[in-house]
């Protein structure tokens, strides 16, 4: 058993939001904080809310938005026709394929409800969940640590159909060529000039926590020389990379037309954290010449909380390389050409190790690809 | 414009079931007989019965199952719930999750209620659907060419999440690697030791006759030098390949569970005809390490009817090779290597041609790694 925890850390860097704050009791150095509102799976297990529903987080509270919904709290959210149908499905697919804009109203409506009436801000604050202790009740779910006997079990955040992975760290693209090739022509010609990617089997990506179990597979029995043929065997070579994915929506593109990289930041929804499980091992033997396959299919896992770009927005930066050199070609240049300052960590604790031990960290800006050209 | 046309035609080698006739009108000769059966799901324009659900094909009578369904004609099929629910769906998905003991059931229903009183089967013939006119109007939609009053529409059969493309032809690849690296070396070593293959974008899977958008990227500009870079246009070089399909049903595998070479065989609903379309100069520049992407992401054509393997049972042979040298890994030992005798042409006719011209033929009996181990 390996315990794999990947931290996002989104670090203060000024906000016209700021200074909200919210009338539910929440620790200020919480991630969930009220200008965060994370969307989620949730369900409650043992409770009549057994059935998956679309919640918030704010601190240790899960809010629970279909009831909200259902309370004719999103009524007035234009072109969200309805929110209750919306909210209480078992994902947030439904949600997502409404426009950006539906989206930021969403957002914005839950901090006007969880907003302090005293609040700094030119925000209006609705008093109906505030002033609504029934509702609370129903709605609120205390995930805090003190608090064993709520169960909230988080689900996947949508139905994936189609996940493509790409290679978009230049380092690490160097690191690997150069292990497999040599230091002078590490990166192939190709990686400079477009996203490198390769689909994943969307039917193995699990909720972060989830149990891996170690996959089997073909294992090349000399390692520099795969005419000697291979083993069956479970992979000695496990690994798990720390990568951000992110969840495209919108109305899907039709088929022939092509998304332009100016439209292309109103259909991101959001982010999370991934890991990308890999056989090495296994991965060695199989991928030439189609890529990897087995070595990958076993397992993806992401965290169960999407933030949104729009939560995002403040932490927007330029990237650790400022341009990309060479310049890509008109169709993939990004006139605004940028990243999100969010520091990244992954730790491994392993079954006789007290606690974990953090192996790499790194920062979102580092990608030199970004979401938008990926 | 190019039009596409593949085509299967399975020929008669014996069955328990030859004998069979139907008392619905049909041309002999149609692949569409009374021991077929295929899938598949239709909807029918301008009519009360615009909403897709589930089909299934008799000479040139498309028979819509969820009217059978409906009027109780596949309530005497066990662990198959609510017939009315499975057949009304616009797919086949929920019909394909059941185990096959069902697929076979109803495909057996479906031939009672259309085999003739005077077939010389062992076959108890049902009179239900024979001497209900009402029913068979509702039902039964013409669509040979003779009848241009109604327009049947052919959906994709089912809803697809992951799809893969295995690499099993061994003359495909061992032509493939002769123009890439040397003939003595065409395979490589991985090839003859496991099905490879790469996960496809299953979003862009379109049922046959859609219309591809020629796809542009980025075409290197030195064909034997990537380093020169890539310019960005239209491909030049679009392909399609013949290949077979299948879909997978049953109940989804437990994660970290393993699907045995024995218990495969109950999984493998039917098989359709599909073009992996390809862009050959963009696979060229993109490929490396990862395999194919936007090279073949753009169009993957499937024929609208599934052909079960049941029906195809009955053209079971023996594989080309007969048997496979070197002897695969134990887990990927078929003690029945086999495939089914079914020959394939594929043609293609220009915008300015008269008519289709034949380019390529073979038989799926020459495929090395069959439905099974992959």
């Amino acid at each position: 058993k390996i315990y794999n925890m990947s931290k996002m850390n989104v670090s203060e860097t000024g906000s016209d939001l700021k200074c909200l704050t919210s009338w539910v009791e929440m620790d200020e150095s919480s991630d969930f904080s009220i200008d965060n509102i994370p969307f989620g799976v949730c369900s409650f297990p043992g409770t009549t809310n057994a059935r998956p529903r679309c919640c918030t987080r704010l601190g240790d509270t899960v809010i629970d938005l279909s009831t909200l919904s259902e309370a004719g709290l999103f009524d007035v959210i234009d072109h969200l026709d309805s929110p209750t149908y919306t909210f209480s499905r078992d994902t947030l697919n439904n949600f997502m394929t409404h426009p950006k804009q539906v989206w930021a109203d969403v957002r914005m409506r839950i901090i006007e409800l969880l907003v302090s009436p005293t609040s700094c801000n030119a925000l209006t604050p609705d008093a109906r969940l505030r002033t609504n202790l029934p509702l609370q009740k129903t709605a609120f779910h205390d995930v805090s640590s003190e608090n064993e006997n709520i169960q909230v079990q988080m689900n996947l955040p949508a139905s994936i159909q189609d996940y493509t992975d790409f290679y978009s760290s230049r380092e690490h693209a160097t690191n690997v060529g150069t292990m497999f090739r040599d230091p002078a022509n590490a990166l192939n010609p190709n990686w400079t000039r477009l996203p490198v990617g390769y689909h994943g089997r969307s039917s193995s990506i699990f909720v972060s926590g989830h149990e891996v179990t170690r996959p089997c597979g073909q294992l090349q029995i000399n390692p520099t020389d795969a005419s000697e043929g291979s083993n069956y065997g479970p992979s000695r070579l496990l690994d798990f990379e720390l990568e951000v994915a992110f969840f495209v929506g919108g109305k899907p593109n039709p088929h022939g037309e092509r998304l332009t990289m100016e439209r292309s930041s109103e259909r991101i929804f959001g982010f999370v954290l991934m890991n990308d499980w890999s056989a090495r091992d296994i991965q060695k033997f199989e991928y030439v010449p189609l890529g990897p396959f087995g070595s990958k299919n076993f397992a993806t896992t992401i965290s169960p909380w999407i933030i949104t770009t729009m939560a995002l927005e403040k932490y927007k930066c330029a990237t650790s390389y400022e341009i990309q050199e060479p310049i890509p070609l008109e169709y993939l240049q990004d006139k605004d050409y940028s990243s999100y300052d969010i520091e990244l960590e992954i730790a491994i604790m392993g079954e006789n190790m007290k606690e974990p031990v953090k192996v790499s960290k790194s920062n979102l800006r580092n990608l030199y690809w970004n979401a938008k050209q990926q």
